[in-house]
């Protein structure tokens, strides 16, 4: 996994990755550093709020889904970036203790014309709860080398 | 600011908040965490390749973003949430030093038909490098309690 280029990403794969745990310390740092919000950071004021408890910042589910594409979808031989997201959609809350799982499924693959060296993938992205719930969806796009040439 | 309900985000409206200062450990940490390509967590391989040097995570980025939009746009009293985010682009890299400002501008607020006690706000946003580049751009969502009656 650790090789993959543009070619190793065919439209209709799909595969899936992790788990990754959710520890309510991460949910707390991560949400006093970036997201500050009561339901990110304070037990007590979130178990009287909207979400009836902690919930991970959606910032933070984003973070948590990247370390699994990063780790087990992207290949650093050929990963150029990413010039965005569409549609993304926190759909379900993101409870301390929950165990994520990333499904990808290869959308489209386009070649560049303009820059022979690399193609534009387009990735539907889902990130289950372990109780099968979806908590995220979304349409991630990443630039990929082709192989090289022997 | 922190008291802001429904009623305060006025179609139309922009406002400008931050700066807010990236700086290097905060790059590279974030990258080890959630997003270990080379070009976040490695100066040296990062020089040679394809950004010429280390750039922050994309999903740094947005977590930056949000902490500008958490401390001066929503309002702990009123923001119940987002349920996503449209068309987000990472349209420029961001480097350790930039110095990142967040621009609103407050697109459209829907009353709930449903639930009265609170209302949809679409807004874009755009973040902004010390020279004026855009950085990142995107639609937000945000559910927003309405003023409460007297």
């Amino acid at each position: 996994m650790s090789e993959r280029w543009f070619e190793d990403y065919v439209p209709g794969t799909t595969a899936e990755h992790g788990p990754l745990r959710v520890a309510e310390d991460d949910v707390v740092d991560f949400g006093r550093r970036f997201d500050p919000q009561p339901f990110h950071v304070d037990a007590e004021a979130a178990a009287a709020g909207p979400f009836g408890g902690l919930i991970a910042s959606g910032w933070h589910t984003c973070a948590l889904m990247m370390r699994l594409l990063a780790d087990q979808y992207l290949s650093p031989v050929s990963s150029l970036g990413s010039p965005g997201v569409d549609e993304l959609r926190w759909v379900a809350p993101v409870r301390p203790g929950d165990e994520l799982t990333l499904r990808t499924t290869v959308a489209e693959a386009w070649p560049s014309r303009s820059k022979p060296d690399r193609g534009l993938v387009r990735t539907h992205v889902e990130l289950l709860r372990q109780d099968g719930t979806v908590v995220l969806t979304m349409t991630a796009m990443n630039l990929v080398r082709v192989r090289p040439a022997r």
